[in-house]
């Protein structure tokens, strides 16, 4: 079965969903005057994750996943929870590299842990489950005209590593550092996602490339959005592979996943406000679609994903 | 490795907890003048489905367990969330089972689905988690001496119906219905949990036991108990197969796991408040241990397990 199949065939069995519909970064559900958010990743160790990762990176990874959704709705992260699937035969070491990643991570965005669970399995399996609050929810279809979309920090290292991994490509130690960095160790945009609760209209973390999650928050939004290449900020380390690679740097930086960068919109007099550092990539027009603009073209964004670069599907993303 | 140990290494790693330390059915935070509680519990096809069991009463159960961990810390479930591994050759029907199963089950316990993922595994596995509020927590380590140790319901059926399945026993429909009912499509206390939150000084539900829940609430609220086998509600049908079997129906009724009744202690004086069925089985001592008694002789109780009975495991408990 294909995944939306199975989506499809949940949607028609499961009628009660919480006070946000299914189909944002986490689920929430009214308290008091706050929202409860949350959200769970189930992270399989044969799909997800690469071998060079390390068990400490993979446990950090999977707490970083579920914390990113909570960021992306705008919520603080309260706690985190887990079920493990353990094969018989799993060595001792790897497992407690993955509790210390586990642990690591907990402290990064200090949070406790509440509950977890430990079970046999034939794969390794964590299925990371987080807990935010907000006052103010985010979702992906809040977005209006006039608003500017913008992004944190940078796009394209987390594929790009992932290519030099893949295939075994040559460069400096300086590049390869800065690609697994973003490859290997993502970290959630906590306080990010905490500061745009206050101010923007939409938001999400980039899972599945920016292209797909523009793609989401221009539908579910009922909106269309303009790009301006050459504001998407990407550093010269995706270039450089890109060149090897013969791909242009802005193919890899709208189909690389797993960022855990947060795209999100706000209006224009709200934008000298916000206290961290972004990009303004480019703005929200009435009408649908996502577009790539600039002074001489304007061409619909096609919905990229890595496996579109020509790549075999290493791991889900 | 075993479980013990992974959850050793585990607890060396994770030093942030939440409000309540970990080791009771859920974990919980404060939240304003309540209490959040979650958790969650994974059900691997291979360890925890017996071939017997419909997808419909497996999607039901991966609800029904982590509900009843909820329930047994006095609180009102709100919400489920679920993560699914899903084998790539799984058949479609089954699937769909499992997806009737679970809305099933949330349309029985009256509480909306938060958020779902699906990813490619090897085994069929749903990682389910339920969230909950209470006022006033139930944990396993508030038992005062001079309390009554009562539980809901009955105990027993749910091994016995393994029994009877495994061995293959001839029984007539009847009882094996009323024993398949509680082996197959086994149910979560709530009304009864939330109701315990306002009297009990105690609760746990049986997940793995009633011998092996008893001795936790001893310990854990550092006590002793002492209980009178003759006063432990077993049915005639659990009767009947421990007698074709060799076994006491005292044995099954101590041994059976995943009863999901709810064990509680409760001082005497609120005890006529309590406005549902339960039976009290004995009481809270000073001292430490567990023990049955009767006016002939006062025995140390084992910590049975139902692979204490002979029984090779099947599926965990």
């Amino acid at each position: 079965m294909r995944e939306s199949e199975i989506i499809d065939l949940f949607l028609r069995h499961l009628k009660r969903q919480g006070d946000l519909p299914l189909g944002d970064d986490a689920g929430a559900l009214r308290f008091g005057d706050k929202w409860l958010v949350a959200t769970n990743d189930m992270l399989v160790r044969k799909t997800d994750v690469p071998d060079v990762m390390t068990p400490e990176q993979a446990g950090f990874k999977a707490v970083t996943m579920n914390v990113s959704d909570v960021a992306a709705m705008g919520a603080e992260p309260v706690g985190f929870l887990f079920s493990l699937g353990v094969p018989p035969g799993l060595d001792a070491d790897y497992m407690e590299g993955i509790a210390r990643g586990i642990g690591e991570a907990l402290n990064f965005y200090g949070i406790p842990v509440l509950s977890a669970d430990t079970n046999e399995a034939d794969d390794l399996i964590i299925d990371g489950i987080a807990l935010g609050v907000t006052e103010r929810l985010l979702t992906r279809s809040g977005a209006r005209p006039g608003d500017l979309v913008c992004v944190t920090g940078d796009l394209g290292r987390a594929l790009a590593g992932l290519l030099v991994w893949k295939h075994d490509i040559e460069v400096s130690e300086k590049t390869k550092k800065a690609l697994y960095d973003k490859f290997l160790e993502p970290r959630a945009r906590v306080s990010e996602g905490v500061s745009l609760s206050k101010v923007a209209s939409s938001a999400i973390d980039i899972s599945d490339g920016l292209a797909k999650e523009l793609h989401l928050i221009a539908k579910m939004s009922g909106v269309g959005i303009e790009i301006r290449p050459e504001s998407i900020p990407i550093r010269d380390e995706v270039a450089e592979v890109a060149e090897i690679l013969g791909l242009s740097p802005l193919e890899i930086a709208l189909a690389s996943g797993e960022e855990f960068e947060l795209v999100f919109t706000v209006s224009p007099e709200l934008v000298d406000a916000m206290d961290f550092k972004f990009s303004v990539m480019g703005q929200v027009m009435e009408g649908n679609g996502v577009y790539l603009a600039s002074d001489e073209e304007r061409r619909p964004l096609p919905r990229l994903g890595w496996e579109h670069l020509g790549d075999q599907k290493i791991y889900n993303r």
